[in-house]
């Protein structure tokens, strides 16, 4: 019962804060621009990486790149395969996309590509938790070609 | 040697893969666009939390909580006062901002509350590690209202 009171007023709290609808009513247009949003988002973190630990035009930040790590690593196992539904392989509204249709009679394959993602940004977290800049560069090289395998094959130029 | 050597043939492997632009050089366009990304990314993970311990209208998930704070946490330690720079307090070319000016006058109160969704986030992780579905109530109520002070003062309707 105080739970269930607890929750009624969390909920009332929460209320102005707008949410993303939720998951089972999310419309091909969101999930589209929520992969988006996704896939940019760790694209900057990438950027962040490489300019410090293989341009080297912006000095070395253990903490920056743990964060950076982080958020590849926590954005790689979120879930991203519930973005891909019905109807999202092509532009929807004012969403475009560049996903190749052949991707959605693929996802065993694309499985395994985010597998491989995701054993990588957790390799990648290791090492900068390590504080190890050689394994930092092996470990982002390896999110790279993770990255790189599913835009060659899913991804249009 | 080796590791120049090393980071040089990284950096050809990764540069098929297009990152964003390296942080020194991101424009005020990409700032919105990115700080938009990161939020709206965050907005679909509190709604997967919020469906599954709030509304209760998704069976409970641990490992999806799990994934679901250890995104939200992430994102909120990811450096987004970066995307906070000169010039981006409005519209810039196709990129809309509900930001308010008086942010930019104000960023002592917005580390203050930025600390605190940081400490809600940490709080959460740790409430769905330990699979505490009142404590990820709480810890979820306690990140919601942070994301609202922050709305209420510096984000337009």
């Amino acid at each position: 019962m105080i739970k269930s009171v607890l929750a009624g007023a969390l909920a009332v709290i929460v209320a102005g804060a707008s949410f993303t609808a939720q998951a089972e009513v999310l419309s091909a247009e969101d999930q589209i621009m929520l992969r988006k949003a996704g896939y940019g988002y760790m694209s900057w973190n990438m950027g962040k990486i490489k300019a410090q630990v293989i341009d080297q035009s912006v000095a070395y930040n253990q903490q920056q790149i743990l964060a950076a790590a982080n958020t590849l690593d926590a954005i790689a196992n979120s879930g991203m395969g519930a973005l891909y539904g019905p109807g999202t392989d092509k532009q929807v509204g004012s969403q475009t996309t560049r996903v190749k249709p052949e991707m959605f009679d693929n996802f065993a394959d694309v499985g395994k590509i985010s597998g491989q993602l995701s054993e990588a940004t957790n390799e990648l977290v290791a090492a900068a938790t390590a504080d190890d800049q050689a394994a930092i560069r092996v470990a982002f090289g390896n999110v790279g070609q993770s990255c790189k395998a599913c835009h060659d094959k899913y991804r249009k130029d």
